[in-house]
């Protein structure tokens, strides 16, 4: 690490697409002091059924293209990317830098008794094994079963958010899930899409387990570790409130759309760009 | 166009995906004795939901490709490249080209008796217009309705083919289709997932309509055109069998299983490709 960073500098975060908006949604509320600028990397989404080598590959890319706004920290806010390329970028870029995965596993260990825990993931962030990894560095007797979730994501970035639909995918994920493990008392929301699902998820996951189940959203566990990370780094905004930039490597005809629902507002009157990779 | 082509060069095929393996199967089914390359943009797979601008970057990279392969005529296997970007291909490919969607809409004007035609499709593609489009310049009395069917993608992708959230999901996008007409007689699959899910569609397609409605395959439909055009160009394949050969710009892990099932056959023996765009 080289010298003081500049505490007025904004935050950088970043995800394959628009999903990461839920963690910009956490960080702005427990952070409103701090200016956010966003990349969402929407030509090349979603990472999560891609090969490790690629996920490296576009993850390098958007951290650089932060790093030259100036950001003095980065958030990795997608599980994929934090899962494969977390030391990567924090050997080549020279701040810190956050991702999902750690702060999930460690609000996963926190709210478990019985230290038996299931993720919900892509693919991508399942086959890393970077959940149980974590999870089992902090706690080396937790037991971890994962399980990918693919549909949920079109689901969230449809809006299907309630309903037969998304109660009977939550309901099939789920009891994958649970079959491998019926003891789980704590679920981990392993992709910035789910939040979305959160309420259905829950429900679902308590009425499979027979009994009310802990559900950790990592996006909200990282920006929670983000606040302590900022007063031990002496790295807090002087004053606010911040500013939220968006980036974005393409912009398709719904991006409003979606962006508000996974943003918790409409994306009015803020400063949207479109940037090349 | 220059000069005659080597009828025994391969035909190149492309698309976003996997997807477009469907079309392969239908040409191979059509055509036993034509070899064929297929080039899945694996790596930047979906197309559906970019904007236009990055669908031609992305096709003309894909043509290209192909083109330096050598092969004698190029089938865009994907409706929404064919929707936004086949003129471009054709402009600057020095070989025929053909899509999938004036294949579909010329067999949906052939199946349909009352002229009303409805497509399912990405939103890419129904944005385009392509198809509305297509069909008026062959019967300019017959009215076309269109939905967006997003959720059938990963729905096709994950092997969720039957049972009832296939059902609800199918039901849910043709009530909002039939809503719009519910005089339509004819369903295109207007992107290469669908027939995967194509007797679940034609079921719902049924039960919403009240009467048999029926269904067009435009992948089936451009094969069935490819064999008309290999003659009348004398471009058909001396001698037989053909070969496959795959390529892929990134290859998951899940790769055989998702490949096997649109390609309708195991992709053991395959000549299968990584190749950077």
């Amino acid at each position: 690490m080289s010298g003081k960073r500049d505490p007025s500098a904004p935050i950088g975060v970043f995800d394959s697409g628009l999903g990461g908006l839920t963690v910009v949604r956490a960080l702005a509320a427990a952070l409103p002091q701090e200016s956010l600028v966003y990349l969402g990397d929407t030509a090349r989404v979603p990472y999560g059924t891609r090969s490790a080598g690629t996920v490296v590959r576009y993850a390098r890319g958007c951290g650089r293209l932060l790093a030259r706004h100036g950001v003095k920290m980065l958030v990795v806010a997608c599980n994929t990317v934090s899962a494969v390329a977390l030391d990567v970028l924090r050997v080549e870029l020279d701040m810190p830098v956050v991702g999902v995965i750690e702060p999930g596993a460690r609000a996963a260990v926190r709210a478990s008794r019985t230290g038996r825990i299931g993720v919900l993931a892509t693919a991508g962030t399942v086959g890393s094994g970077a959940y149980p990894r974590a999870v089992n560095g902090l706690d080396s007797r937790a037991e971890v079963r994962q399980q990918a979730a693919p549909i949920l994501i079109p689901l969230a970035e449809e809006g299907w958010l309630d309903g037969d639909v998304p109660r009977l995918v939550a309901r099939r994920y789920l009891e994958a899930l649970f079959a491998q493990d019926p003891a789980l008392d704590t679920l981990v929301l392993g992709c910035t899409h789910y939040p979305l699902l959160a309420e259905t998820l829950s429900q679902e996951a308590d009425r499979v387990a027979g009994r009310p189940i802990a559900i950790v959203d990592s996006g909200v566990a990282a920006a929670a570790e983000l606040v302590q990370l900022l007063g031990a780094r002496d790295l807090c905004a002087p004053s606010g409130p911040g500013s939220l930039r968006l980036m974005v490597t393409d912009r398709p005809g719904r991006f409003p759309e979606v962006a508000a629902r996974f943003l918790g507002r409409d994306t009015d009157g803020l400063d949207v760009e479109q940037v090349d990779l």
